[in-house]
């Protein structure tokens, strides 16, 4: 797409802008549909992309997207229309806000809730540098629930400073947004001028609104009366968009539609396995509930969800309260599963420690795009989860090599008494349901040598089963096993084991991992210790494939350490 | 003192309920001044614990305290009163609530915010299992502004069950509190039926305030009535209370009172060569602002906010959102320096991957109370942070070896453009302020040998140099590193070095720490590095010194080691 300049953005018709957005429709749905990407939180937030560029002044003013998922438009008015087809292509425009991307990106995102907070910072930072530019925060109202938010609002009046948050209203997150934030939002709708205002007011915000952020016409004088009030105080400006707009299906199927994957499906995913395992669990224990936070279709979950409404919880992004709620739930008897992206259980890591491994409490965590996981870029990649988990006593971290065994430890795990993590990437393939020793590795692959590959999970155990053909081309015989437990590490094996070699994988960056793990278990032992897994670095987006053997995962170079020690003896 | 009855409690007259507390602020002022611990919150809240305890049937009914720095005299009036005296010690009883100390202790504390999510979780259990019983958290004003707590209030009409919410106000959480929630809490007490009240409405809770909360005739019908309420829905009592009641000097002064520390101290604070040292980079250098969550006084920045209130933050119980006020300021140009205990970082660590370090932004980190803490116990215990921050890209992570090389530090700090961050203990000692170069060890102490300890931290040192001693008293001469850089490693010294054993000392978990980078660093060198640090486990309260002997830093193995290495040759 071409380039659309500023003037033209500026001083064109308003039946020039409309022309505009459509044509910035149809190059996201075309690049959307060749990439894959966000479709329908993009296709919503056209109009009001556009109304914000045309009001304010970019770069010179700071447009700072909460997640990020409706960044398109954007990205296509800044320049970057004419790279927008590389979109989430390695080496191409990334699908997030990156400030080394372009200094229209004001601040980089991903995870949800910061950009009040960022918002605040820039503004302050504004202020005290004695500069003179407006802030902007764009946030979903499924953002809206996190308590970042709220941490934000409540130093406000305490920043003395002025932002403009724009509440970006489509009643979804990912899935539906329910709650009573979400209460609070339709209580302003119903009647802007009523007591919900009020808490806007205390917090130090002059509430505008509801603007149809689909109508250019509408939005534009709200912006610039916004930006006006901006000079005296704060403002919040509730815009109400349709998700998936301008798109029937998009619109009629807004979940289905809010992110499209680029390649067609590699296998089946580990999350319909968890959906169907738990069911099959629940049925037989009663104090089994499911917890989510605004993710129950990605996770799997939508069908336990349906049966057994009663003991399923999405309590929206919040994902530290869903942790607590487990946590607290175990307490009092039940046995709740909580499944998660890795990415996003950072966010709950403090009450991973304080609240469910402190106490030693019978959550199970279900760790779904562990790894890398690709096109979303840094702020989505699973590869820190193997170390965050490992450094906290009481927790089990357990990896499947396929979906049959992480059946097996899904059954495995509904009799144990303790803190548990499994955790597996997106998409897997089927295997035997035999049952798994907690804390056991196995033996997949058993010859006379003096080398032995441990590895974690499915992937690294396709990476090393082809580094092992590959060796054997040449000669060398090595043996393979499958590390299904990162913590407690199988000692026996390891310290049973006849090599004096042992070569680790694992797709966790090398710091405090799997690697780092064994060769601390086994110090004084002899044996020597190699590691393969991702090197000290934020992956961007790319094809994970490609990015898994650029970052550290080369099978060539495990080949190469393998012919190596082979020629040492 | 002796066990209080449930019976005496339930069934006594208004005057033995009277005199009852006055016995309790006794037995609390009495045993904080000999053990320590918080004064003032616990001076405050005893009738409302009284009151409590009269009118709910604990351990039927449920009790969570938030943070739990109120919960004295609710261990005093639930079995554990004649072991009261063994406060904070070494196998005594805790200063916070402890599942494991006591069926009365619903729920586990010591970090801000989780008591409404905790609370939600128990009542939902209790629902889903068909029990009947109360459920109550107990949350201070200060907790109130943490995220958390509004991730909790959101899901309440998700959730369908019932919650009592004591609000205790005393407008103090350490500091006293500030910001926007704090003034929809005073809009409340000046206006019971204001509008500030629909906003709990909304959020499904009914509000009853406001109760004075040292005023036993007044709160026992309140909680009466808040009880009755509860089998209909959710409930917020707002009950004001004075902290330090009843004790002047604690009331005068319940910044000073909250905490006391039972020994005398031990040398000079690290947290006031920070404020020192701050006030000194921040005269020349504008870009300079601090930044800290509810803790300016104990982390030593008081004296900096008094200097520089333009450029200070103190955003409340808000550890997440301060990382990105910080990452943000960062983003646009100043200079932050976010102050924490290394336990509360725990809160933001996705923050610290999101946003500061996946950004690349110059926020330096200043670590307090890291390593064994002690009294407080498994909540507050800095052992995890030197693993959690290294598996982080982009961050480079530094301990100094006393306030000498601190001040050094913070001032290389002044032009480092990327993330720091800087770890060290309460106390220390003086030392020469020379300059460090960047992830450049120092060696301490070179022998000919065929051992060297590398230890991390002043604490780590004392030992080493201890350890080393002893072994010289044995005829085995050990060299010394200081491991001032935990993260980039120095790779020149290590490699470099002739010794053959490595042996490291953190007082940090083992797993993902120092050791497992160095041991990771040497791969294939030939060298064998035996590490000394704390074993995979909560580490309870008691005295430091002896805490860290047993869990792992014991002198004694230490020199065994040598002796064994010495012998190997």
């Amino acid at each position: 797409m071409r380039t659309i300049s500023q003037t033209e953005l500026k001083h064109g018709s308003m039946e020039q802008l409309h022309r505009l957005c459509e044509t910035l429709r149809e190059e996201i749905f075309r690049t959307v549909s060749a990439c894959g990407g966000h479709l329908s939180s993009n296709l919503g937030t056209v109009e009001l992309t556009v109304a914000l560029h045309r009001v304010f002044d970019f770069p010179r003013d700071k447009l700072i997207f909460d997640v990020g998922h409706q960044c398109y438009t954007h990205k296509l008015l800044s320049e970057r229309a004419p790279l927008f087809f590389t979109l989430r292509q390695e080496g191409g425009i990334s699908g997030f806000p990156k400030r080394e991307e372009s200094p229209y990106d004001a601040y980089g995102t991903g995870h949800a809730g910061t950009s009040v907070s960022a918002a605040l910072g820039i503004a302050k930072a504004r202020d005290l540098r004695g500069e003179d530019y407006a802030v902007i925060a764009l946030i979903g109202d499924g953002s809206f629930q996190n308590g970042l938010v709220y941490e934000a609002l409540n130093s406000l009046k305490l920043l003395r400073t002025n932002v403009l948050i724009v509440l970006n209203d489509n009643g979804m997150s990912i899935s539906p947004t329910e709650g009573g934030t979400q209460e609070i939002l339709d209580a302003l709708k119903e009647s802007a001028a009523g007591e919900s205002v009020r808490l806007l007011e205390q917090f130090g915000l002059t509430y505008r609104g509801i603007v149809n952020g689909n109508d250019l016409e509408a939005l534009i004088p709200a912006l610039e009366e916004a930006k006006e009030e901006l000079r005296s105080g704060s403002v919040l400006l509730h815009v109400v968009t349709r998700k998936g707009q301008g798109y029937s299906f998009a619109e009629n199927a807004p979940t289905e539609t809010h992110g499209l994957s680029p390649a067609p499906k590699r296998g089946k995913e580990y999350s319909a396995v968890l959906g169907e395992e738990l069911m099959r669990l629940a049925e037989r224990d009663e104090r089994i509930v499911a917890v989510t936070a605004a993710m129950t279709d990605s996770l799997g979950l939508r069908p336990f969800f349906e049966k057994f409404p009663a003991r399923s919880f999405d309590v929206g992004i919040c994902e530290e309260h869903a942790s607590v709620l487990a946590a607290s739930m175990a307490a009092a008897g039940m046995k709740p599963y909580y499944a998660i992206y890795s990415t996003f259980l950072q966010r709950a890591f403090d009450e991973v420690i304080h609240d469910v491994c402190g106490q030693d409490l019978p959550v199970t965590f279900c760790i779904d795009r562990a790894g890398i996981t690709g096109h979303d870029g840094e702020t989505h990649q699973g590869i820190f989860d193997l170390s965050y988990l490992s450094l906290i006593p009481n927790l089990t971290i357990a990896a499947p090599k396929d979906l049959g065994e992480f059946r097996s430890m899904l059954r495995m795990s509904a009799d144990y008494a303790h803190p548990l993590a499994i955790r597996y990437p997106r998409y897997g393939e089927e295997g035997v349901i035999a049952p798994v020793e907690m804390g056991k590795f196995e033996l997949l692959h058993s010859t006379i040598s003096d080398i032995i590959l441990c590895a974690v999970g499915e992937r690294c155990l396709k990476i090393a089963q082809f580094a092992i053909k590959e060796a054997e081309k040449r000669g060398i015989q090595v043996s393979l096993a499958n590390a299904r437990f990162v913590k407690p590490l199988d000692l026996t094996f390891l310290t049973g084991r006849p090599e004096n070699y042992i070569v680790t994988l694992e797709d966790n960056v090398l710091a405090g991992g799997f690697g780092d793990a064994v060769r601390r278990a086994l110090v004084g032992s002899g044996k020597t210790i190699f590691s393969f897994g991702l090197r000290d670095a934020f992956i961007p987006h790319g094809e994970p494939q490609r990015l898994s053997v650029r970052y550290g995962l080369d099978p060539e170079e495990i080949v190469k350490l393998l012919e190596a020690l082979h020629a040492r003896g």
